[in-house]
């Protein structure tokens, strides 16, 4: 076990995400679930803005799967916010990458609105955990040493 | 009845919406029923725009409920596109407002993804219809002669 | 052109549906885009029902895409109702089928609360048009005479 | 601190999910985030079996507000599948509640899908957290000695 779970890592990268009036639950704020929506979409920003779009992960079969989250809602995000979604890289192992991820207003960078925590597996064609490619690790600027065990 | 219903208005307003990874189905394209999405956002927007915010709204018990809706899908929308969706007034009753939509590419504006018309009612605080608010009427740049009958 | 557009032909397929806490909206009712989910649901059902599955389409790399929808929406969808879906083909060409569906409350089966009629087309593996295979049209009692002409 | 974190208490209630075609993302499988919702959807079924429905939580203006999630995706669901929810009380406190919920198939109920943690807080009218109403906590079989601190 060697999960390089520094002190998560460096963000790599920041996607903007505004809230949609049809993103608003009964109790009239973005429904917690959809945060999720917005961690996923900023993760595929990681990669892309990092030099691996997501039509090359489809283009060559791969998925990613994601096996465990953990959230903490800290604030509640309204209609008309503009979200700054901060992700890095908080751990690796041979066909896992664990996401750290920061959402909060744009207009207020400090504050926190949501921090989670995203573990996710690489799959094949097969759809079986496969090694994390090398393109990826590179885009998401993991380091190469240190990562061993299994997903 | 006096369904204004002339040349499909002046565009009122412009709303930007970014593809994200989950409104994908497993077609790999933008779902149908979330073009319903951003064309909800692009009407909220419109009001927005024209100095009506949806906190407004809220304030006041009012609720805008979709009554009809005519969407023709032209072409497919993918991940990574950032959409333009064009919004106007293209009729108008008492109590209802006929949107005309179109959704294209921000790149392409001349190439229609898809084309809208969605007919809204406007109900108050007891969620029965009431006449379009003045406050409204200036937003979406409705003219105020000529519209009669019930909606 | 013969469009087989009869007296919007027999229900093939009936599809309940369960209302969801986050299907509604922040004006406390099932958001209209929804609905569309529904439909959409309902005409799987109506295939699988039919002896065509999902994970067969999925196995022929084929796909169905909506290109046109109108939905009337009568009455709202509330928490808790339970809702039951009558889809029946309203007309057919060669590469296009329009499904005529009716959401109701199950428990008062002749109050609708949305009609629509929705076109969707057959596309092949290469993602274009193609003929509506023989095992749909089987599952969804079309007839065989009388379709012509291209999507 | 009296978080009365027993053995994750009984089960409370059961919820039936089936899984509906628009829930698959572009991986062909039931999107991580959609189990969210299964989640809630089965939060409230253990409320209104309890006896509490969801419309005396809109009557009286209480809220739900989701605080902190953590989920461990074990297995993929499928289109078709039906999914069991089951939902128990693993703690509380004065004004939240942490609910243990597993997701497995209805046809194999020991086959564990995916198993999740989610601490809810109980807001008034005025949106900030108030005890757990009374009603709420026969409804979900919470004994009530115990418990103190704020949530």
């Amino acid at each position: 076990m060697v999960m390089s779970d520094s002190s998560d890592g460096a963000c790599v990268a920041e996607a903007l995400v505004e809230v949609r009036s049809y993103e608003l639950d009964s109790f009239g704020h973005v429904n917690h679930a959809v945060f999720l929506n917005y961690l996923e979409y900023a993760r595929f920003e990681a990669l892309r803005q990092g030099g691996f779009p997501y039509e090359d992960l489809v283009a060559r079969g791969w998925g990613v799967y994601v096996v465990r989250i953990e959230v903490d809602y800290l604030k509640e995000a309204r209609l008309g916010d503009r979200l700054l979604v901060r992700t890095s890289v908080a751990g690796s192992r041979r066909s896992s990458v664990v996401f750290a991820q920061e959402i909060c207003r744009a207009a207020e960078p400090d504050v926190v609105l949501a921090r989670a925590r995203v573990t996710a597996v690489w799959v094949g064609p097969d759809r079986r955990p496969t090694r994390v490619p090398e393109a990826v690790r590179v885009a998401l600027g993991m380091t190469i040493a240190g990562e061993a065990g299994t997903a």
